[in-house]
């Protein structure tokens, strides 16, 4: 099969046996793989990667030495099946998506980020009966390839335990930060405030969904509910009015910071503390959020930040603050999601941008350094 | 009255002028006041504290060149009430203790921690009669005056949610991490592992009631009930299982790191991650427990780490942490408490470690730098 290896930072397009089916494996020919932000970090940074997993046990992470095809995101047709995979669930010729986790004998790799397990940049891939799911017959290969990214952000709002009179801050509107706004919306959040400093994202955050667009170069995506200052006056007065309800009823908590914030709920007054996704993942974003959002605040951390990265833990002791780091998705969520692409609840198209095939992989992996240009391009291994 | 004045970091005895209760203010005769590991801070570092909470909005909290009366852990006995404060609610003699915030005209305050509110190291304090508790009668006021400190450390543990059958693990046995520990059991928490480098504090946090104490000097919190190593094999283990379930059950959540062990706590294999209580509040200590802890990990940060902390975010998403950081506590939790300290449900007097005078309390501050010597150190003015 044609397949883009990735070693040494490299990415080229070389021929590699066909693969073949283990035990409870389907082999799936690819019609489409999304490129990842994490593929085009791994591609240059996957030692320190590597070394992040190994302590969590794990060996196989790829490395700058391996000979590692990519692709995480994909979406293809039944070829073939391994002993005690079901043909009758996976039928020859039908389409299917698949968490990339590869099931291979007593061990467990992850698709397209490991040598021992190959993704979705290449002719065939090798997916996990048990993880994979019939496509609707209405649904093309395009929107299906959104179904692992998608997942990404579902399962981020679901961390954020969002409720549908909360307001929702997301962070930077690349493809995942667009995908956590298409999902705030499907799950009914009335108030989605997006926030980018490139104009084609800001665009692509409204088509997916957003009711208010900032630009932070000009104005604060903060300032659209409430500046930190007129927040605390806002809460001294509800400590007051907090202060005048415990005459009568003696369990209204009200003291100033915090806390007033839970009495004005209680008593109707105000609304909680927004929930903000951070999907920009560069250093410094917690201590923008931490210094910048306004009581009670709950973040979900998607946004991928390599390195160390420092923040003020006081200042988020005074708004008590949560900071809940967000990691993939569950099958449930890899399913329902599926499921909503299929029946239109979410649109997927806008954030479709290009299309190459193998050959094109390398120049893509380039171009999506320009937010202007891009946000999800899919490879054809057909083309 | 007698009083300690702060004032450039310097503690001293002066004779103020009584104080007189406002509307809505009772006057009270202070018994105990304890003395706050916030104090110690405060003492030399308010302006930072100052500059951190003016960007809430806050622009009274104490600073090196005011002359404040600290003090903000106190218990005592009605002398006067203002306009509007209820007589019969807390008769003259009575004993009581209120939130240390003070409502003064249309502003509130931070009692003890503020020129605007005078604190407990004093012969009066003025408190908020709609935020103030009678003493029940079986309480003496050593123990009543813990029930600030204990306040925090109950809201602390519910910001935890822990259930029962979680594993709790307290970092720093100093008063707060030892009030923890004690709120902890008394919530029913079976599982309860204490660290400390000091023996002293050791001893004291088995006193309070911790199951496991360990010096992290020679033994790991976490070895306890999981290396981060056999816990991912652990996991990769229940990814197994996970995969066997899925083709009966296509729901169960099962990749490897974070989900997996959802998967197990699904079907009864394994305990989620265990709920930390970070007590220590200095640079590092974020890091530690994300270095250390297992996935799935919930940490609550009680300690107050000041100026700027570094960690990795990236570490943090792989295991899926969530970082709760914990303020103060409203006035149920404060009434709960007092009611705990006065039933025995908890027992605070392993915690006292000493009594001074006002004469004493400039030397106090500088014992409580000794963890061996002192927990908590209560201030009598009447000596």
């Amino acid at each position: 099969m044609r397949a883009v290896v990735c070693h040494q930072a490299e990415l080229t397009v070389e021929d590699l046996p066909d693969l073949t089916p283990e035990r409870g494996q389907v082999l799936v020919e690819v019609e489409r793989c999304g490129i990842c932000g994490s593929d085009l970090h791994a591609r240059t940074h996957c030692d320190e990667t590597a070394a992040d997993v190994a302590e969590l046990g794990y060996d196989h992470f790829m490395r700058s030495t391996d000979h590692v095809v990519m692709g995480h995101e994909f979406v293809g047709t039944v070829l073939d099946h391994g002993p005690g995979a079901s043909r009758k669930a996976f039928p020859v010729g039908s389409r299917v998506v698949s968490l990339p986790v590869l099931r291979s004998g007593d061990s467990v790799h992850l698709t397209g980020l490991s040598e021992q397990a190959s993704g979705g940049y290449a002719e065939q891939v090798l997916v996990t009966a048990s993880m994979t799911m019939r496509v609707p017959d209405e649904l093309d290969a395009d929107a299906a390839a959104l179904t692992e990214p998608m997942a990404v952000a579902l399962h981020a709002v679901r961390r954020g335990q969002v409720g549908a009179k909360d307001v929702a801050v997301v962070i930077g509107c690349g493809p995942i930060g667009l995908a956590v706004i298409a999902m705030l919306k499907a799950t009914g959040v009335r108030h989605v405030i997006a926030s980018d400093f490139s104009p084609g994202r800001r665009v692509l955050a409204e088509q997916m969904g957003a009711d208010v667009v900032v630009d932070p170069a000009t104005d604060s995506p903060w300032a659209s509910f409430a500046e930190s200052k007129r927040y605390l006056t806002e809460a001294i007065a509800l400590a007051e009015l907090g202060l005048d309800a415990m005459d009568k009823l003696r369990a209204v908590p009200m003291l100033p910071w915090a806390h007033v914030m839970r009495a004005a709920e209680k008593v109707g007054a105000t609304p909680r503390g927004p929930v903000v996704f951070e999907c920009v993942g560069v250093p410094g974003m917690i201590e923008h959020v931490v210094a910048n959002a306004p009581l009670l605040t709950r973040v979900v951390v998607v946004g991928v930040c390599m390195g160390q990265d420092s923040f003020r833990p006081s200042m988020a002791i005074n708004k008590e603050i949560d900071l809940r780091f967000a990691f993939a998705y569950d099958p449930s969520e890899f399913h329902q999601t599926l499921q909503w692409i299929a029946s239109g609840k979410v649109d997927v198209r806008p954030l479709i941008t290009g299309t190459v095939g193998l050959d094109g992989v390398a120049g893509a992996f380039a171009d999506l350094a320009d937010p202007e240009r891009h946000a999800k391009i899919l490879v054809d291994p057909t083309r």
